[in-house]
């Protein structure tokens, strides 16, 4: 692993140490400032002129220092002379804002998109974005992982019986389709609808397909406050299903998420490592599945010019 | 409507015309060449210098050939001085390429997009996009019209009542999801698998959802062959659908789709105007609802810069 | 004024009101929220087709956040159709970050100008910046506005007698020099190095210039935690003046800097209102100058197509 | 020849074969999909990472299709993260469409260079283009290939006597000249008018230069139905010349073009295999000389950075 | 003609005042310095924000200098916020390198095109490039004005007969064509070569077409040293013709051209006044003719909005 | 040292080979024409297909043609597919058109950047700028060498006691300050100011800070005729300088400002070669110190991928 510089801002230092150890590399030591006008400053601690640059930085909050962050590393590298300079963002930010359903707002997804080529990114890594036509908001070329193998794999170990999978809304039935067909399960869906008789506030809930007596497991992109899934869980139960569990990939938790889910009906939850959580403070029924082997392997194949979706067949 | 120009393409002129007459305004004569080396060639007939000029095309085959002379006209226009060129275009081209769901294969939404930006577009006009997202691939402007008003106002004159939305596929959930909320109807879903027990080759199809004894009304974007409708169709009617009918919004209707519909167990077909058909030949039960006037006024609203989103409230 | 909006983010709601009124129209509407991933969101409240519209955004804590806001601000508006987008930032962020003095560093005030010309600004407005040369980071047309008119004005009619205009650094001697001209003061500069025999963590002050007996008037681009300026107080009466004031034109003045200066030995400081503060909380001899008149007639004159450097003679 | 990939699309597959015959190597499968709305569609059959791609594609009917194939076939591999993308084109498409000789018209070889840049193509290879300029129009490294060595070589081998080389027209007499020059023949020039007094129809065939009793060899970058070509044998027959024969770079020869040459006052034809012709169906008169060692020493001389000039001294 | 500037360097003033004394209206002031260490400074002396600004200049030696100036101009008027940037070259700069006839040359008709864009020119104007190809260089609108309408007018008064047209090499013959045809008027062509027996430095001037006992006029788009038609002149005396004339639409007429003009065969040569030269000094067979009306009309034309192509019909 | 190739202009000729020389490689030859109409041609004498290639021009007059000299060849190289291209420019051409400090000029260095690439420049050396936020005007990578090390061992190596740094102006203080601190030497800032009371005209030279007795040594980056040098120098020993010497990085030097050196009571001037400048006609007096190692070493890095800043710790 010649010539190629792993640097990352304070988002998850945890994940980026990770994916240099299974590199078996350092990282690239960075130097970071926050003066006293609020004002980041960062200094990459040795030259990395040509070399292959990868940049982890996933979203957390506060998402927007997290993403000044990675302009500013994209930018000292660009003008440092890098040789290519990858960002890695596990978790994307904004994922969620890739439409315009509504008048005058922003795109912010491909807003972000944009701001990275200006800066100097030649390509991009992310992973398990919520609309895969995101991937199309780049002028460079850009490689999704999917969290799918590490996420099937733990489940078929489990052997699920008796499991429906649960699409949480329309927008996620793809998603939950994809589970279901490799997990070999059959699907329901949510659909809320607001009651035009009871007025916009009442929102009534209709699960599409059959869950009674079922052990129901919802499939998410992500999982922030964690109020769509416990209120589907509460639906769902109250139909008949046996019980309720949830995937979610991002793990973004917000505010007191976790200690919401302790109280939650939902009997587990499933994450990934793309968000940072202190393990100190996650209940054993919360697992966190690793995507760092993922990651470290797609950065190993894009440095030697190796095929990547041969790790997705 | 002073300083507007209307141009259009070989590829709908009947809808050009039912636009162009609308707004009260003639076509701009373009002169269509293909020399003998299969080469295409416009000539626009008069000054354009510093107008706002309109280029209506909409996809249909020989789709290359309908691009080219999109490219063409704005090429042309561009340097003819043309103060603000909009591409409007009822049906997109290539709308269903909008994600790389397998390795290296073309975006070709993207790449369209992209490329009506170098040929010299300012805005874009275009209609019910498969995805939304699709949006984000400009870099300029561009207005993303329904013909929601126009198909939820035939529906709703029509009083339906006992019916069910029917979603074809995962992907078209969030269309059904909102025809079945304006109409205030139920939803189902068609889930179609293959059975891995059975081989790649054999696909089964569930129907997520309650259907017996109710008529269900398909919602799609498009209908080309229609052997998804078709067979829908035949799914849903043998699982104890009343009666099937459908709702797509690009009737392509491609090959022998037309002949083929008339033998369907499809009781009624409606499509809107998007795409060009010989109204002789379209049987009784297929109604085509016309965009001539969204688009008009769209257009109209674009000129004079009043808001489109007033349109669709 | 018509076809003329004025929008703004919530870094400076005062100043913006302040700019609305003397331009005798009303703020258009912006919705904000922010969700509980932390992503921020904007609806621009009205249609801005075919507008000419201008943002309205200062630099302040958060700096990030208040960027993000006008980075959404101007997508949200360019893909509303806006005729034009000017941006206008009083306080520039990150206008420190303007070269590259130390290696593999990112000179963020270069990083901003591409990401606003990416995002879709055509054309920025901005004030005093802290070396005029930043103004060439724009590909788009800039004007660079001076508090100056305001503050000449201000100390003429105070007849200042007895005074020296001090620099507080190397780079600052020119904008020292520049107001000592007009106001017909001779001029010190101060000059700190660090001493090669006493280690690099201690520097020594030296003042370069007589200032013994008179009153010295540090002139400054900008004041954030203040020590510079307390410091330099405490040197040149130290060194014989007789008092010390300071007139630094961005006021940021974070953390407890209001409360250090009311216990130094500054006698007077005069900033602009660039940065938003609590008037209640700011003593007696901290004098705030507005330039709201200065940006509500650039905003006039670059909306109706006249001079702005008549402003400026 | 390590790290390099031969694509092509479906206009010309024996060029292709021949070329990776020569090079001694394979062509990367692609697998092309029309679908039913007339779309099509394209997958790379093996990983292209950070390979150097040559894409051959020849411009023939249906051109709009054949260039669409290119487009995809760039725009997959861009996105596959292709280390460097070269399109070679031995016919360019839509390549006497160079100039805007009449108002509002399009340029549609520049319009086709800007879309090859905006698809993703970092470099060029083209041959015999209508007009040297041409490939100004491209804002990457092109590489302009002459057939001359080969068709020269050929020439001189038969020892031409008595002959002289007539260019077809205005435009052509530069292309002639350097054959006259290279081959050391004299030279006429076939000059038609139209004739005022006789109205437009009426087109008067002028010879310019001597040709009695000579053998004439007319000189030009193309046929496609053979017009030009076969009155200007008749004519030059009509003022004297002893026999007519051509040869024409690029052998398009649309529609009847083979037959009318079989029956026309033509002695030879001599054309190149940059279009594809079915062998069987050609005359014994018409001889048609390979470019693909040409196309393949250029395509090695840019994978191994050598002089491409030294080709054509 | 409101909101209309009209800017000059330094390369043609007397046109540049023709023009706008055609227009009925001032130059604006523009102050040029030249500083000591040779680099050139202008300071516009008006405001042009949002005005319709149109630079006129010429190339002719110094030539850099000139295009320095013209780049200067356009800079400054972008920042300045000038609404739209034409640049009026009458004579292009660099307009015979417009290929890439040899290998590792500049094509640097195109780099300067490039460098009128990424100045900030929004629009061209220039007149009789040598190429009509080279019009496609550019990436913004260009119109090519052609002086054929004033050239045509003389030579049609003066009533030709027994006049030859003669193209002084093989580039030239679609020049000579287009005015042999407007005038009605037998065309000859002059056909250098290198002789390979005698060597690469004797040249043989043959001519082709009948030329004996007439008056022979050459037609060629500039004329610098006169060599090329001085030598004609001879050759075709020396073969017959009964007199020889010249028109050169770029009267570059550099070094002793002129005095080399008055000792020449050539009986009268025609110009226009795209390059400038001092009237005290021609002689009275030179004719200079005006193009400032021309230009005055289509700088009118683009301003109002007008079709440009009605000039030429 | 493979793969690499040093081009040169005829800015100057003998720095280019001393730093081949110092490379141990050859310089690729270049041919130079200037055409009879003012037009320059370059032809890069052998093949630079995918090589690492270096032109090393700086300014000085006639610097417009030392410019146009390298945008051509850079436009050759980019076109004949050069694989990097880095512009060495020791002497940066326009550098104090930096900053629009008055209304309508143009802002040269910046234009001269954006031309730098749009011409086709990958990367760009250059040393000693008059503002360091001129590096910030590029939107390639650009490496900002400075002379200091040459500089300050020089004077360090003559032991200078009883020397006090002077900066001539406002502009120059943080660099006179640099060396001050290098040389632990105290500082004294020169301030010419008009005084209102005489008029415009008259203008009167200020000193700040303490010279009395001392030996005075100017800094200052560029010395052109010499005027604000000599008549500093003056002004010093009036008040009570005991000596005057003066370091200027860039020698310009231009008209007569050698022999008025000569002439002045400068008692010493040291400046770099940046500038080519006869060696037989300078005084003793006048040092020049070579920067050619130093580039050469900066080439040598750039090209092997070595850290730059290791050169200026």
């Amino acid at each position: 692993m010649n010539n190629i510089k792993l640097l990352t801002g304070t988002s998850h230092p945890q994940l980026a140490r990770n994916i240099a150890e299974l590199l078996r590399m350092d990282l690239t030591p960075v130097e970071w400032i926050r003066f006293s006008n609020d004002n980041l400053f960062c200094r990459i601690g040795e030259s990395i002129r040509e070399t292959d640059v990868f940049i982890i930085q996933t979203s957390r909050p506060p998402v927007n220092d997290i993403l000044m962050e990675l302009y500013l590393l994209i930018d000292a590298a660009k003008y440092a002379s890098a040789g290519r300079i990858t960002a890695v963002l596990p978790y994307y930010p904004y994922v969620r804002s890739d439409k315009k359903d509504q008048p005058r707002i922003p795109v912010t997804a491909r807003l972000i998109a944009d701001q990275l080529v200006a800066a100097g990114a030649h390509h991009v890594v992310t992973m398990d974005l919520h609309s895969p036509q995101t991937l199309g908001f780049f002028r460079i070329p850009a490689d999704h992982l999917y969290a799918a193998p590490v996420i099937v794999d733990y489940f078929r170990k489990r052997a699920l019986k008796n499991y429906v999978i649960i699409a949480p809304d329309a927008g996620g039935v793809a998603r939950a389709r994809f589970y279901a067909q490799r997990l070999s399960l059959p699907m329901a869906i949510i659909d809320k609808r607001r009651d035009p008789k009871l007025g916009r506030e009442v929102e009534i809930t209709y699960i599409i397909g059959d869950i009674k007596g079922k052990d129901a497991l919802i499939i998410d992109d992500e999982i922030t406050t964690g109020n769509t899934v416990f209120q589907s869980a509460e639906a769902l139960l109250k139909d008949g299903a046996a019980s309720v569990s949830a995937c979610c990939i991002h793990g973004v938790l917000q505010g007191d998420a976790i200690s919401r889910f302790k109280k939650s009906k939902l009997k587990e939850l499933t994450i990934t490592d793309t968000v940072p959580h202190d393990k100190k403070n996650l209940p054993k029924n919360l697992t966190t599945l690793s995507i760092a082997p993922l990651l470290a392997e797609a950065i190993r194949r894009i440095h030697e010019g190796e095929s990547l979706s041969a790790m997705f067949i």
